[in-house]
């Protein structure tokens, strides 16, 4: 199957941190004016604000809220760290509900204080406490498995599989996976975890971005669509043919473009996403 | 099951560019006076060098050559690369031969200028071309699953379970699999991983170091042993309960180390080695 063709930017939407030099005021006039339909705000952009008028804004331009990014990071070594975790994952979907956001984006955690085998028991437990509070609330939760380059401090669910079999476990339609290609692009399960995520209905997020050869930077140096060696339009062909409809979500970190000019930079996004995406 | 205590040095193997600074000579000599028994030596320290002599020297000192580092790098898009790699890899295979060496481990290469599923048949067709002439030196090729940040340019075979597949489709004692905690440690399947291969008699190689938090280098920031967060007795006794018995091999990439002074360095290896392997 091939994926449909992206003619416009009906489903095109944008994480906040990918123009972060721009305040959360900003992105969202810059976005609705470019002509971006979605919007995934991050939490250290509505620090200080009033996240109900904010909401309101996003609406007022037709942008569509698509998620708050992110919650997780649930295991620690320390109890008391760990109850924090949970506490504010509860705030995050707390916010998430007065944005009017419909999902929390769930980057799990990990520690390199303790094994990963630890860490993953915290992520479940974590979830566990948030998941009745996330339904009450109306704000799903989406497990987004990270590049095991991350399994040391950022999470210690490294796959979709690991992902799939933690959201079949609490069998919550109120908890799905989140699939970055950043992460997954190499995985040779891929295509077939995809569809079994798929089938369970939890498909509930699609992050694009590429990966750069050289990265010179861990966390900092995702590239723009098609400046990379990640089969986008296949992946995304995956996700379409398991059911998923959602937005195509751009969430690029990097130091190389958060130095350069955000306008020039949206433009560079709009022209990736239609010829490379 | 525990792993074995490691009381001495009687299954310590060093890889040569763990000492890069230090010639194959100068290697030779000082893992010998400080009671290495194991020696995997890279192929850039035989750089114009007398092979058999050098394999005569390091039987001479009782060291036991354990394996050359490194073949592969099948992939390429263009197919006379694909040949040079095929023809470098048998000459690595009669060097091998000349040098002693038993066992050539392969780095299986990838290429960010096409699919990962493209790079995966080259290296699978280039393991064929390859295994013939393996039999006829009576050499061993150990395929080595790399961690997938290196998926891009330096290997498509990303986990253990796909360096077993491989090995499983050729069903030959010549080729197995070597493991390096480097990049398996993140894998929620290792230990089924390792048992698999064990069954099959498969296990060849077992490569040790640490990752550390934060890694700065994606290439040349390796730990020593204990100084991060892979839980390597715990890795060791998987392999050994899979019916491992070789060597642990110091395998260190490191710009700090390497900038350092190599004595004191081997020194750190062999206390490490005792106490956190």
């Amino acid at each position: 199957m091939r994926a449909s063709r992206l003619n416009d930017f009906s489903r095109l939407c944008i994480h906040t941190i990918t123009t972060r030099p721009w305040s959360i005021e900003e992105a969202i006039e810059k976005y609705a004016a470019a002509g971006v339909t979605g919007i995934s705000v991050w939490r250290d952009s509505l620090v200080g604000r009033d996240i109900a008028n904010i909401g309101n804004r996003i609406r007022s331009l037709n942008l569509e809220i698509v998620s708050t990014v992110r919650g997780g990071f649930f295991p620690n070594i320390d109890e008391t760290a760990r109850k924090d975790a949970i506490a504010d994952n509860i705030q995050c979907i707390e916010d998430s509900s007065v944005l009017g956001s419909p999902l929390v984006v769930l980057v799990c955690g990990a520690s390199e204080k303790q094994d990963l085998s630890e860490s993953r028991d915290q992520i479940k437990a974590g979830i566990d406490a948030v998941l009745p509070y996330a339904q009450e609330s109306g704000v799903k939760l989406a497990i987004e498995p990270l590049q095991p380059m991350y399994a040391d401090t950022r999470s210690a669910v490294n796959t979709i599989k690991q992902a799939n079999e933690i959201a079949e476990y609490f069998d919550s339609q109120f908890l799905g996976v989140a699939v970055d290609v950043y992460h997954v692009w190499w995985d040779p399960d891929l295509e077939s975890e995809i569809q079994r995520c798929g089938k369970q209905g939890k498909l509930f997020a699609f992050h694009i971005c590429d990966w750069l050869t050289p990265t010179v930077d861990m966390l900092n140096d995702r590239g723009l669509m098609g400046d990379g060696c990640i089969p986008l339009s296949r992946i995304r062909s995956w996700m379409e043919s398991a059911g998923f409809s959602g937005y195509n979500e751009v969430e690029i970190f990097s130091n190389k473009y958060w130095a350069g000019d955000q306008d020039e930079f949206l433009n560079k996004i709009k022209e990736a996403y239609i010829k490379h995406s």
